[in-house]
């Protein structure tokens, strides 16, 4: 199950940035599994990554890779996570690196490595190596599509998305793609996420604009609250398209616009692609007194079982969104002060169901594929906004299953 | 679905403390549904309630009239919780108390009121006022069994614990019973239990006693995280028996241990019958640097979806539990040093899967129905342990349904 129709929108190339996807047998033969992406010389590079403490091997040297400056090769593998695997784990993400630096003549931290799929088992180095070479051939401008089904795993759907703006005259592209749906949760999830763009940026207007970007987007998105060991986004800048930007420049914010357009329809891809969801829920905590209270009461909502059972069942069940506002440990709370909204429809106020509401409008409401959740809690001025999936037997059933 | 047999045990009566059960109507005809108990004057009480900032009606008004002194009658509805009904509800409740009142020829503030059901919608009145003179007539020392099913909602079994001491060459008799399956969470849930004593033992001392045997076993089970709006547990010591008891006096030790393990059987009986549950699990935080600590990370493993749903698929998926203790928030976590226990086998050391651990030994744990996950922090003192059940597909569907 997932919620939309599953569009892959056509992404335009970007200048300087090729993608090779090939099949390296790593769990199932015959499974696209293995991505390199190669930045043309002199890109800056970006990244974000999982907070989780166990962060996975390949989250770890691509973190010091990318400190130590310029990358040229993202190389990915899907259907192992290489996380969990002590110090074999690193030299196993090592031997991948150095065999790609080899066939390209790079050094060592020329390459960033990325892992997703089962944690603890032992990384699979002879076949992803022995599948280097086919990837190397597959590179292309126009190999989006099929790396944006390569980096997939539990993915019923490949994720993309596309900008194209004009700045001085001068086109400027920006395209990426996203995989992820399930043990999804802020900072960071199972998630990959790669962006391009062909401008040039330097290093470090790119990272904080990413990080910025990824803030109000891939960590604004919940499906269960688990944080995977792998998460990481990287934002590349190839300037192969010849337009330079910096935070003030004629064009900036713009730019800027679009990279946070693209990385929140990624974020927001992965959640209506959440294990087993049939509803595409947006949670918005409205006149907080901070903005850590509005996340918290919108996560302690958005994590509910019984908020989301409610929600795959189309049932206006309002008490149980009631009860989780009342669990989420907001001091001095007044219960008379705050309302909730389904969609349109007001169901509490006054401290008990809205004397407006009727199970008919609050039922209208839920029959959606698409609802809103608002609470105003009527005591600030703090605003946050994050999106979920509701709970289906199908999510227990698919992470059930995942490794038989 | 439930873990274990379920045998209620041969409630053992206690003196001064009598139960009468009857249908009022409320959800289904022919249901028990009402639950009256009444409590020798004189007796002593002791509350402990639910957090929730939304706390239900009832609970209001059975805080303000435990406060105010003698309660001799616990009024309890299954079917509605009289939850989010604003001053209506308030008003709903007091009618219920006032009607039990006038019937008994006691003060309003002589009965506490407990609803426990569907959130929102207003309590029928009438028909619980209706049922009252039936629940009077059943009053008696031996209603035990029929009060534990007459409180039980979605739960699937009735439950109770007894214990009967020795102290001083004279008997006394701990009796209780307990209600809940779902929206368990620590700080009580849609839990109400009542446990009785012949003891006499003065309101403070019950009070401390009931605060500290709630916090080891009540305050630590969780099914799904989501903590209600009416969970109520009550300790009354009748002092019918004829002991008196105190702390530091002959025989209060073993009568606070017994009391404690009376709580604890009831906790876990919960869990047990936890809805959709498949599997009784115990998890265990060693030496953590302080009892939050050991407890988040506790409730972190409880909580996740993946870890749960792992259990009960019987995968020993080591690397969710991993992952999970990888999100807990710990600070400086040493992932080298920590160790991880499923049973008896060690799944994770040295920052990945135990040299030690095969597949084999991790499933013939996971096969086990009740599991035992250890989390070995290696940084303190602190130990903490708690209970919780697997996530199955059952669970989605008694919660999608719940209010069709």
């Amino acid at each position: 199950m997932a919620v939309g129709p599953a569009t892959l929108p056509q992404l335009a190339a970007v200048k300087g940035f090729r993608l090779g996807t090939t099949c390296a047998g790593i769990k199932k033969p015959g499974r696209r599994d293995l991505v390199v992406m190669e930045l043309a010389p002199g890109s800056s590079v970006a990244g974000v990554f999982t907070r989780n403490a166990f962060c996975a091997a390949p989250v770890t040297l691509s973190k010091q890779h990318l400190a130590q400056g310029a990358p040229r090769y993202l190389l990915t593998n899907t259907g192992n996570a290489n996380a969990g695997t002590g110090a074999e784990g690193m030299a196993d993400a090592l031997s991948c690196c150095q065999a790609l630096a080899q066939l390209t003549g790079q050094p060592l931290t020329a390459v960033l490595p990325f892992s997703t799929g089962v944690i603890g088992e032992k990384l699979p180095v002879d076949k992803i190596v022995a599948a280097l070479p086919a990837a190397l051939e597959q590179l292309s401008e126009q190999g989006w599509e099929d790396a944006a089904h390569g980096i997939m795993t539990t993915d019923t759907r490949p994720k993309g998305a596309t900008r194209t703006l004009q700045i001085g005259g001068q086109a400027v592209t920006i395209s990426g793609i996203s995989k992820g749906a399930g043990m999804i949760c802020p900072n960071m999830a199972t998630m990959l996420a790669y962006v391009a763009t062909d401008a040039k940026v330097v290093q470090a207007d790119l990272q904080a604009l990413l990080a910025q970007a990824a803030d109000a987007s891939f960590n604004r998105v919940t499906i269960d609250g688990d944080t995977s060991t792998n998460d990481s986004c990287v934002l590349v800048a190839t300037g192969a398209g010849g337009v330079a930007l910096a935070p003030g420049s004629a064009g900036w914010d713009g730019f800027a616009e679009a990279v946070n357009a693209v990385l929140l329809e990624l974020a927001q891809a992965i959640v209506r692609d959440g294990e087993g969801a049939t509803k595409f829920i947006t949670v918005e905590v409205a006149n907080a007194a901070s903005s850590p209270e509005a996340l918290t009461t919108a996560y302690t909502i958005a994590h509910s079982p019984l908020v989301k059972t409610a929600l795959f069942a189309s049932d206006p069940n309002w008490g149980r969104i009631l009860a989780a506002v009342g669990r989420a440990g907001i001091d001095n709370l007044e219960l008379d002060a705050l309302t909730i909204h389904l969609g349109e429809v007001c169901i509490v106020a006054q401290g008990g169901r809205a004397s407006s509401y009727t199970e008919a409008a609050g039922k209208a409401v839920m029959a959606q594929e698409e609802i809103t959740i608002r609470v105003d809690l009527q005591r600030g001025q703090y605003c946050e906004r994050i999106w979920t999936t509701d709970l289906s037997q199908e999510y227990v059933s698919i992470n059930a299953d995942y490794r038989s």
